[in-house]
């Protein structure tokens, strides 16, 4: 059990400049005995209301330096207070506010929110069990208009699709990665740089970009570059979301339409998720 | 990998009487080499789009006598047609339809869209595996306005809730259950009864309903009445999202406000989960 | 200026039976002068923390006995209390809370969610100007799987639609109606009736429907049967936003599909409006 | 009646360099005689599919140069064709893709989407009227930290609402301005500079800010930066929905909270909005 979306925003202040974290955060418990579900003694039950306040106190006395290490702060917490605990995770995901620049000055106070993949981590323990962190990316939209195709697939007498070497790829990306142990990591700046590593693997070259075979492959890419750049990362899982572009058919139009004009198609939509490791492999 | 919301409308006509049953369709594959990660080799890959068409099909030959009959043909069609597949799920979720009535007289060929809890199912099977069975019903949202409380708690420094032995209990319920070895079952009156036994646990008799110390006892009422009345269950998982209705202090105002207007607090929320079997259970 | 969505629950209690009325209330103001805008002087501004205070003091001395006497109540508290409201405009929308039942017998105090078709409405004045109710309906997903068809239509070459004169009819009803003097009204009772008469009008008999020859026409027969059976309606908007489901062509899959299976195509849909008053008639 | 959310991307290639425009829009006409809603008859009526295949045809012919021009083509070519239509109105909003940047090098055929205010317009035109076009940016999220209050405004015993000289201000922008004669405009062009506009007067000089007493004073900044701006834009509409940020009462947790960790309201929130002209104005 636990509190779902305890939303805030953590402000601090250098002399006038202001820096903001707004985040979410979910904050799970399992207790050691499972008395309130059985025979309602509500004796050992931390109320949900109680989690959201400590997870405001953590928030007021250490700040957020980073959100994996706000996730570890309330893992600790909840481990070293309560000896009712045997289990606690929490969720931290960022409202991604940057800072306002006018005309490439930053602005001491003001923000917008740009919503170009969201960062989020995840830190959980089990009592007298290490303390795993994952952090990742969600809701990235990604495209490339070439350089993607699809051939060479298995057919049979429901195969209606045509071989394509020259598609539209567009998905939606989700990435979470665990970390080892976790000495003194710059989680920050690891992340950014994982950020890079993704869209540069999806994009390719900046003058020629690199052809995809198939999303399973662009997702293999994606992992394999994370894993190569990113000593810290341990395992990494992708999920590619992917939204379809038929050409449309103008012919009964009168017109011959060279992929100018596409629809996309959002339902249904494939998926292909993958969990790589160091050594071994996962596939789901 | 796989296709999501494959949406689609059966339509099943008998004389002048018309039946329908639409559905949104997801259908998941592992294959038995990750080739196409690895090497971009597609050769054992099945297009998504076929895993539509094939859907599709299935639908239009079977058509749907229940969403587990429909999941577990799917699951079939695949084991059996492809020997490159080591694992298939397809989730199938119910477009709420009703058939409309005029004054006590239901309609021939019209229908109305009621979501008052979405029915939904999964089957599963890995090759030389069991095949899996799960039912289920979500965004289910209930109110009782009395007979709740909760009393007893743990407190600390951090704790600010005061005890309260008469709130509103409001949430949205997901549960979600599986069957042994599906024999012969009659999957859609088993599923007309767990839902009468989830209200019923949920309610208590409508003449004085039953006193709740706690979502989490809430919760554990409806497990066992289901487990107790319905044999084919056989482990239940269930998650209460709740959320709490503030009585609005209007002191101030200068008015008293003996639990009459209260104002619902959607985030945070609390949210507690318990999966039950038969003989052990587990909490999470 | 304004509040929107002021959330809040208004329960009424008769001996051990509950009520309940949860509401969404918008309450926009506009003042006599602009100098807030124009100057930054807030004296005339009522902040929208005070108009949420008001909605919730309302709520708690007269109770809800039907949205449109709610909104109603708004009105004249703005326009008698405060001379520096030039207009005001208060929209209330239900949360649609139906009793449980058990076997047939009520619940006293346990409520589900039962979403099909939301009641709202809608009350505006300007000062020295008359008060001006409207109700309505909207999110109501009606189907018929026949008696609907399009035929006849203008085409030229942008035209690749074929005529049909057996297609599903699907799409979501917004309608809207305003009341002239307000006498009086049983407000629960008529808006209950005019939803009647929006099924009758989409479904037509229970034993054999009624053709539809397009969307248009069956927006007009709604508006044209409210108008004729309630009195109280002086104008009726209705908006039928369409959901077509294409019949999936199965040929290159060796089967003939005989409107079996149909896929709904939700982007883009097609949307007609009409707006109908006695003895005059507008279109949108 | 007419046709919503057609979705579609239009590719435009100069040598290995692509450029994409995707759009989502709506047409929607009015006809001269209302015989199919009255009568059912259909022989004027230009299917919502034809409206879809027109659309597509005109991105085909004359690609999206800009959307306002895009917007416009649509209304030329319906008023020109169909002598029937009595009115058209296009709207077209964008999809924020953004070119992606490897370490500064822009990729030839890559891209990201960055919801940061989505671009839309407008263009409707009755016949023998004049074609009217607007443009806009909406769903544009800001906050600045300080240098926002809101005092002296009108007290009665409704009043809760403490006076604040420094609060957080935050909000999602609505803003919509109709241009005159549209002789040769450069609309990209425009609306960049407008966008700046905004930005600039709601977060003031990156030094130090400017302070805004009012939410509706920070709306008439923005106003009339734009029209002293910008001299193609005859009136400009604005609607801010701003989200409270309550700072935490930490007191009974035994701590000073400094405004340094707040709680978003999202429901109830407040708007204003308003419509400002050159030499007069309206207020709604």
């Amino acid at each position: 059990y636990g509190k779902n979306t305890i939303k805030f925003l953590r402000l601090h202040r250098e002399g006038k400049q202001h820096f903001v974290k707004e985040v979410e955060v979910c904050a799970h418990l399992r207790l050691t005995s499972p008395q309130e579900y059985l025979e309602g003694n509500n004796s050992l039950v931390i109320p949900t209301d109680t989690i959201k306040n400590i997870v405001l106190v953590l928030a007021k006395k250490n700040g957020i330096p980073s959100l994996e290490q706000f996730a570890i702060d309330i893992c600790n917490h909840f481990m070293t207070t309560f000896c009712q605990v045997a289990y606690v995770k929490a969720y931290v995901q960022e409202v991604p506010w940057q800072r306002l620049h006018e005309d490439g000055v930053p602005h001491i106070h003001s923000f917008i929110c740009v919503p170009d993949g969201i960062r989020f981590c995840e830190a959980e323990q089990c009592r007298n069990g290490p303390l795993i962190v994952f952090a990742g990316i969600k809701d990235l939209k990604l495209m490339k208009t070439t350089q993607s195709g699809f051939e060479g697939f298995y057919k049979n007498e429901h195969t209606t699709l045509p071989e394509r070497h020259d598609r539209i790829l567009c998905g939606e990306l989700f990435c979470k990665w665990s970390y080892g142990e976790c000495k003194d990591f710059d989680f920050n700046c690891i992340w950014k740089k994982i950020r890079e590593c993704i869209l540069e693997a999806f994009a390719g070259p900046p003058d020629c970009g690199e052809y995809s075979p198939s999303y399973q492959k662009t997702v293999n890419c994606i992992q394999m570059l994370v894993l190569s750049r990113v000593p810290q990362v341990q395992i990494i899982e992708a999920v590619l979301n992917n939204t379809f572009y038929n050409v449309v058919d103008m012919k009964n139009l009168g017109l011959t339409n060279d992929k100018e004009v596409l629809v996309p198609v959002e339902a249904p939509y494939g998926s292909c998720a993958c969990t790589l490791g160091r050594k071994k492999f996962f596939e789901a």
